[in-house]
């Protein structure tokens, strides 16, 4: 069994450095390249799918939907969850890291950052980034939505549905891509790679790379590899890594 | 009960001209902006959708991307069927029309283009554009695959999927969007509007246009009519109509 897992390109809010999370944002002019050049190595090193799933933000649908045309796969079916959606980042969505220091104290924005089941800021139930009063929400249960999420509660939500739908899929005999976020990626990885908590903060997903997991048929992981040119990766994952991106 | 019809824009072969049926070729930017005031004539008549349906094709699939994109609706489930195909051209796929009269006479030319059951030639079964020979349809059961299609057969395969699939999901209150192919919705508009097989033939479905049908419960039309400015959807008509198109 083999699974692909690819985080969005690069954002118009990554460029600008402001906590994301569920603000749904496009990607940027360099994000469709990388999610092209994504599609590009997956065709050159004779990779196909049988089911793409991805989240309910435009940056990951985006994403998918280029590496799709680069592979002239657009006919795949594609499955869209809120489940995969990238960590919740509360009442810190749209500010920037300074704006976030001055309101909170920088102490505060480094346990933020570094902690493993530490929420941001919570968001009051009327303010209008509550996924509750958001239209693209509006087929879910109002008390399954989050106004924030530590990494904890992103990988309490998201790796359920890995297990329930789409490992279902991967034992049938399907090959899966899944385009999604760094968090909603992470909870994956730290189950996968057996990560303690510490371990798995450290782990930074580049953007546009493909991650190919192969199991068994136990389901256990027996390789493990980024897609690509090695010195690209690398320069792709400490960028993340520096940028302290790996948390927005 | 609500549906909209939407035939994709241009191709690059609409606009060489050739016949392309189940040929995926891609939009042409015209086809793209096409696509994109869809988008914007949806948004700005206050529509929105719990479902959309496409075809396997990519002019249809991208046409369809691009009036989410433009309704800020990426996040909405897709689905997508070969049933929904354009009209297979068998042997004459990726003929123009006078290498078509070439080879087997204007008269007969006529005939496959104005006659509702008489199928154009058919393709050999080692045809490289043997849809059983081609990854797209790996999914689907050879037998069910056409190797050329009159309007009757495409529509005795799109209107069942309409009935049993589409349909359903009308009665329980959803509103679908079908971004699909000029004879695959005179399947459906054959049905809604009762017409003959003369009729139907006569009906040119303009390229980019919203058509849009109003049902009671009982799934009998109510309304037609087509969303954006009336002269705009005259000229789009008429071209259509002096083209031949209607029939490519």
């Amino acid at each position: 069994m083999k699974l692909v897992l690819l985080r969005h390109g690069e954002s118009e809010w990554n460029r600008e450095n402001l906590f994301t999370g569920w603000a749904d944002v496009d990607l940027s002019e360099t994000g469709r390249e990388e999610a092209k050049t994504a599609g590009q190595l997956l065709r050159q090193n004779g990779f196909d799918f049988d089911v793409c799933y991805t989240s309910y933000l435009k940056r990951a649908i985006n994403t998918l939907n280029l590496v799709l045309e680069e592979m002239d796969r657009e006919w795949l079916p594609v499955i869209k969850s809120w489940k995969l959606n990238e960590r919740h980042y509360g009442a810190l969505q749209g500010l920037n890291k300074s704006e976030t220091a001055q309101k909170y104290g920088e102490d505060q924005v480094k346990i933020w950052r570094r902690s493993f089941d530490v929420r941001p800021p919570v968001l009051e139930t009327e303010d209008e980034r509550n996924p509750a009063l958001l239209e693209q929400y509006r087929g879910i249960s109002h008390s399954d939505l989050p106004l924030c999420e530590s990494l904890k509660d992103t990988i309490a939500r998201a790796l359920p549905y890995y297990e329930k739908v789409i490992y279902e899929d991967m034992k049938q005999g399907k090959r899966v891509l899944v385009a999604a976020h760094g968090n909603s990626i992470r909870a994956l990885v730290k189950t996968f790679d057996n990560l303690s908590e510490e371990e798995i903060m450290e782990v930074n997903i580049p953007t546009g790379i493909p991650l190919v997991y192969e199991f068994n048929d136990q389901g256990k992981v027996i390789k493990k590899y980024y897609l690509g040119d090695e010195e690209y990766i690398k320069a792709k994952i400490n960028k993340v890594s520096n940028q302290g991106k790996a948390a927005v």
